[in-house]
């Protein structure tokens, strides 16, 4: 504490990434990163991007990137806002859309940098209570609001809203944005991105962190009708003109550019999720039907707390949420095929032991 | 406009960087950059920084990095903050330092995202009035206060502050955080870096975008009182865990680790600089004594819009404020001695022509 802090920097409280350990080699199933490398495209380009004009700024309106976004979604190119990892725009979102006066929802078990940014912005917020399957009670969220926030797959539960459902939801909400966080959509679930056309108020996020496997090059993006867009390139201007380094840019058009690769390692990683749910079920775990590159599971006899650390002593890092309703629950990202025998193999040694 | 957008995001006026023109090639001397190239080992290092690890999270606590800023400051650890760019950091120190009770200080004509973060974080300033030689009047900085920020050299005028007269002004005013930014500070100035020992309210911004070639690379830091540092990690822990990947990262260590090719083009544009002075005065410029890797000039006969106009049709960039006080400046960066011939040789003939 200082002196020197204004009273909101002594009051916030911090989002806490998942650890990054350093101290040995573990099995990563911890933070939700893609077990599978980049494209070769995406290497190639941020290689070839490692040059000379480094001295030079970046484009500071993302033009190519942008460009390329466009034509992968078929939108237009006001309708596309870029930031430096999808927590910037989330951020940026929160200085653009919300006010004091009014009331943004979103789930109480989500993800949690949410209430972070209501806090840091002073923004009143409402937690609406998942019902008893996880699932978001999305006839809560259509009383009157200043904003509703709903992640589609939701984290930590993996659980996923059929656009229909959600599309509903845009419908009974006009007064304020409705923000979809797709940071796990490719993983089997349906994107937004096609209604963005029919509502002034829909604004869907995504990132490159996940299904692009490109957590360590910091590029998400926000996608809606241009007015949202103008909005946050309205607020980004007037916090950093240069938010994306030119290899960054060249990665992520890159990345945006393979589509191929990027089907073929979705679907490996969608593929050995149901295989790991399976063994998971057969281990007796309840596990929580997921369309993301996690699953979120609670074993029937053992708590969650003593298997993260038993795991964890063997090599294998997951995620545990000391934290209400699911503290008995363990968040698992999907790895490769061998990591996740590895994994059941831990599990199949530490249930036994108990 | 936007019914959607908050009252603060209708009313700002954002920040509005120097043209990046895409049309044709110009000689660019509007964006303060450095002509050099960044260090081969700065692009060894990138170049191999971009592999299959891009697939992780970055180091959230840039903690090589850190390190070899530690050690070629001779810093503790914990008094460094590394942000995406200095403008991040800037932004950031707005948010952690600054109250709405306490009006903030700084300079009239100066760096002109000042008055942009205040107004995004709605904070009360007093823009204080450079004297008759465009000197900062450190004297009204020393009355009661919220916070000081001066850019040192300051930007666009280029004129420098001893640190000797800048360590009063931090030991007059305890009650608030003093901010040196020292964007330009390589270019023949002294950092106020070595002071930070002494005092608990001292923070120095610096960027490897100017002294380091690698503006686009988005990369700077933070020096200060481990207190100091301690509230930007918090602002940014509740924004943005990874602001800097891992290519960045690495280029970054790299930059400041190659201390000898700093040195060589630091000294370059020095001497460039002082050759272009006097070939400005001869052409019957007043040119402001600089210490930074731009000059501020005005002709003594031809305003400085139109010398800017000319100087574009003829290819030569530059950065003209259209400013009260400053409207007949233009800002040229100091480039290749090749390029400041060629600027020289234009300013001739478009002098002659009038």
């Amino acid at each position: 504490m200082s002196k020197y802090w204004n009273d909101k920097v002594k009051e916030i409280e911090p989002y806490v990434p998942g650890e990054q350990p350093k101290d040995k080699k573990y099995i990563k199933l911890n933070t939700n990163e893609n077990p599978y490398p980049p494209s070769d495209k995406v290497i190639e380009a941020m290689k070839i991007a490692v040059n000379d004009d480094l001295k030079l700024y970046p484009d500071p309106t993302c033009s190519d990137l942008i460009n390329e976004i466009a034509n992968y979604y078929d939108l237009d190119k006001d309708q596309i806002f870029i930031g430096n990892g999808s927590d910037e725009v989330l951020a940026f979102t929160f200085m653009t859309y919300f006010s004091k006066d009014r009331k943004i929802l979103f789930p109480d078990i989500s993800y949690s940098f949410y209430v972070v940014y209501a806090e840091l912005f002073d923004l009143n917020y409402e937690l609406v209570k998942l019902d008893d399957n996880f699932d978001i009670p999305l006839d809560v969220l259509k009383k009157p609001n200043g904003g509703v926030i709903i992640p589609n797959p939701n984290a930590p539960t993996g659980k996923y809203i059929a656009v229909e459902e959600l599309k509903k939801l845009v419908e009974a909400n006009k007064d304020s944005v409705v923000i979809i966080d797709e940071a796990y959509v490719d993983f089997g679930g349906e994107s937004m991105v096609k209604f963005i056309k029919d509502y002034e108020n829909l604004l869907v996020i995504q990132t490159l962190s996940k299904s692009r496997s490109l957590a360590g090059l910091r590029v998400g993006f926000a996608l809606g009708h241009k007015d949202l867009i103008e909005g946050l390139n309205r607020v980004k201007n007037s916090i950093n003109s240069y938010t994306i380094d030119r290899v960054a840019l060249a990665g992520a058009k890159a990345a945006i550019q393979d589509n191929e690769y990027f089907k073929e390692i979705t679907k490996k990683i969608i593929n050995t999720r149901e295989k790991v749910v399976s063994d998971l079920e057969k281990l007796d775990f309840r596990v929580l039907e997921s369309k993301s590159n996690f699953v979120f599971a609670s074993h029937n006899r053992v708590s969650g707390k003593l298997i993260y650390e038993k795991l964890k002593d063997n090599g294998v890092l997951v995620r545990y949420f000391n934290k209400e309703r699911i503290d008995n629950f363990l968040r698992i990202t999907i790895g490769t095929d061998e990591e996740m025998s590895i994994l059941v193999e831990k599990l199949n040694l530490i249930l036994g032991e108990i």
